[in-house]
């Protein structure tokens, strides 16, 4: 069966920052995620409790020109303001013109 | 240490159909899996409200040959009847004995 | 934009033992984490309902070394004594000094 290679992008943010990003992804060409809270800490370390507590994880399929455009986005927009995690990878995907 | 080279399969489905697909992927074989309720939007962009709201995320390890084979059974059985987003990717996994 | 690859590495296991695993992955030098709850089954199939029910999922960002270090040490120190699943893969990742 034909399968295509598509970028599962995952970011991991703090939940009230949740209409804005979907939004901005949104605008960006993402047409699909999903989002699951999560609890966790760590992105200061010791010195900072700002991640302690509920965040969200979402992630959206995208092809790799979304996925760069994406990177560069976050990157210049959200990270000087925002604490974030953002990271990529390969995946198989059935049907994947859906994502595209 | 000596890891193994599994393939995650991650399939997003509406969680009516949770039962019944947990049963098909045990029958071809699946030994475990994780399911955690995930919400989103966005198969079938703005014509579509079907996945808005409580979607599963459903997730196992399994050798290459079962992931091409749930593939396979996934896009001929599921696909045409409901949404589905199924991707699987590589990873390293201990102790890989317990999933083949 | 300039990414770094790092692995990700994710840990399923019960949930009575989220206390110790934080406590050990900070030890051995993780700095972030998040965590999910996740249901599922079958780690020893229909002999065991150990799985069944809430179990935990954590995942991690960190240098292939620790992720090595990590493997080594849940290998030795939980596998013996716990019910656990423990896998990486490779993610380009943003900003990743924060997790080096």
């Amino acid at each position: 069966m034909k399968t295509t290679t598509l970028k599962l992008v995952t970011i991991i943010a703090e939940d009230d920052i949740e209409a804005r990003l979907v939004r901005d992804l949104k605008e960006l060409g993402v047409k699909g995620y999903t989002i699951v809270n999560v609890r966790g800490e760590g992105l200061h370390g010791a010195r900072d409790n700002a991640w302690e507590g509920e965040n969200i994880r979402l992630e959206t399929l995208v092809s790799s020109e979304l996925a760069d455009k994406l990177f560069e986005f976050l990157h210049s927009t959200y990270f000087p303001r925002y604490l974030m995690v953002v990271y990529m990878e390969n995946v198989e995907v059935i049907r994947a013109e859906k994502f595209l």
